[in-house]
């Protein structure tokens, strides 16, 4: 599980920083790629990175501004053009369904597999299976603007075969149903039980992904316990007055949301083009005061996330 | 007069060449740049040029293909939002006003200008005033598509004031009338005839510029005597027909439209990914056989129309 950032900037693109993208790459846990917000240029950021666009099967939009979204006909367009024939799931506030079929539809582009879109007016589920669970929230931004937390359902514990050992069981089903922690009658007689052959569970990981947004309980909500959080930090301390008239965060603020929610490190994210060079110094210091272990991202940064991490920098 | 292209790939973005997107300079003339195609990722090239968006009075779509648009609704909203406040003017199909409201409206954009759409429903003249007129016509493509013919008027000639020098004319509006070939009576009676004291008039600079298409004669018509042809080479001879399936021209067929036209110059555009590194060698040489004075251009390129260019290499 790692998390690799293909535009980091903040409106509008600059020459260090594109318009917003994010991928959550899944390759070892589930062979996929999902994406959060695609503003224009994700493609070709995309070309400097080893993603393939069809293993991308979920886009989350967080808000309907350009800067996270005008990327994506033109991304949904070379997935098809590339290769990509499985159904993608498209998730964003209402109006990204005719944005994109209009889109689609105008331009005469002919996608070879289908959209499934989902239009989210509610916070809540958005999508649930056997290992992974996602939510979102409304955050407080000029339009409807969601966050999203990710989580993985803990890990089941390794069958202990040294345990095993003095029962000389077969390779094939019994093990199976030991390491699913059910009860196995032997040919013999003797009953066992999975759950006495088998080491600890662990629990899975948590990530939360937090589009455009003023300070808001909603985001502590959404990051508690991650062991990652990612936030928006459009300005520093010192813009506290500007960031709430634009609806933006202070790197500072999203310190404070790590920090209240406990989580294990918070990364930067959506920073203005006017913290050029070394001034994006001013957004980390302000926040390494509140949260210790934040780091300020930029275009391509990936971050491993491990299991049972320990707040360690695993960049 | 200058030609610098922004992006010179088709169908979808390479690491070499972006997306279709060409801006004609006319700071000496007008003070003005013109931009042809806007696809994804334009308004990211421009960052790496010295055009600012809010010199960008007229953009011409040569047709609705993503590759050629999807890059209007950001560089429309970064105009605005780096102080673009004088009407923009917009060319293209119909479908255009559709594609760019809604893009506006659904990202909740506020433009600080005005857009004065023109939707092309025929061939025919698109713009004229006192030193330009713009025609279009359609071409061969899967949908319609417009080449664009851009020509400058004649420049008049010089006052010549050293056969004026005997006359003593004061500075003023007799200059003026002269200048503009008009007749004007002296004090003392004399009449002088504007045209006896004029250099002679230089005749206006043509671009011819050609969307996505097959070869046809229609490019032809539009290519006539221009100084510049701009115009699509996506694949070599050795792939005419695929070029033909997929309604795309061949860079030796190109060169028969140069030829045909008697154009001074032919720069060979839209070129497929699949020639990297020195396999445009293949493009030009088989252009070259047929018109000599062709180039291949590639992102960042730029070219100066100059007065009277008699077939001169600018680059």
């Amino acid at each position: 599980m790692e998390l690799e950032f293909l535009g980091t900037g903040a409106g509008v693109p600059s020459k260090g920083r594109n318009l917003s993208s994010l991928a959550l790459k899944l390759l070892n846990e589930r062979n996929e790629i999902w994406l959060f917000d695609v503003g224009e240029g994700t493609q070709q950021q995309i070309l400097s990175t080893n993603i393939r666009p069809r293993k991308i099967t979920k886009i989350f939009i967080t808000h309907l501004h350009g800067d996270h979204l005008f990327g994506l006909p033109g991304l949904l367009s070379s997935r098809s053009f590339q290769g990509g024939d499985t159904p993608l799931d498209l998730y964003g506030p209402p109006g990204i369904k005719q944005y994109v079929q209009t889109s689609i539809a105008l331009s005469d582009s002919h996608l070879g597999y289908q959209i499934r879109y989902h239009e989210l007016k509610d916070g809540g589920i958005v999508f649930e299976d056997k290992t992974f669970k996602i939510s979102c929230q409304q955050v407080d931004h000029r339009i409807l603007c969601y966050g999203y937390r990710i989580e993985e359902k803990p890990h089941p514990g390794e069958l202990l075969m040294d345990l095993l050992a003095d029962y000389h069981l077969p390779n094939g089903p019994i093990l199976g149903q030991l390491k699913r922690g059910e009860q196995v009658k032997l040919a013999d007689g003797r009953v066992l039980n999975g759950f006495d052959f088998l080491g600890p569970s662990q629990s899975g990981r948590i990530v939360t992904i937090i589009g455009d947004t003023r300070y808001t309980d909603a985001s502590v909500q959404l990051a508690r316990n991650a062991d990652v959080l990612v936030h928006e930090s459009t300005l520093a301390g010192s813009e506290k007055k500007m960031a709430h008239r634009h609806y933006h965060s202070t790197s500072a603020q999203a310190a404070q949301i790590a920090k209240k929610a406990h989580v294990q490190k918070l990364l930067l994210n959506h920073i203005s083009a006017r913290y050029v060079g070394h001034k994006f110094y001013e957004l980390l210091n302000d926040a390494r005061k509140i949260f210790p272990n934040t780091y300020v991202v930029k275009d391509f940064d990936q971050f491993e996330i491990k299991l049972n991490q320990q707040g360690d920098d695993s960049q």
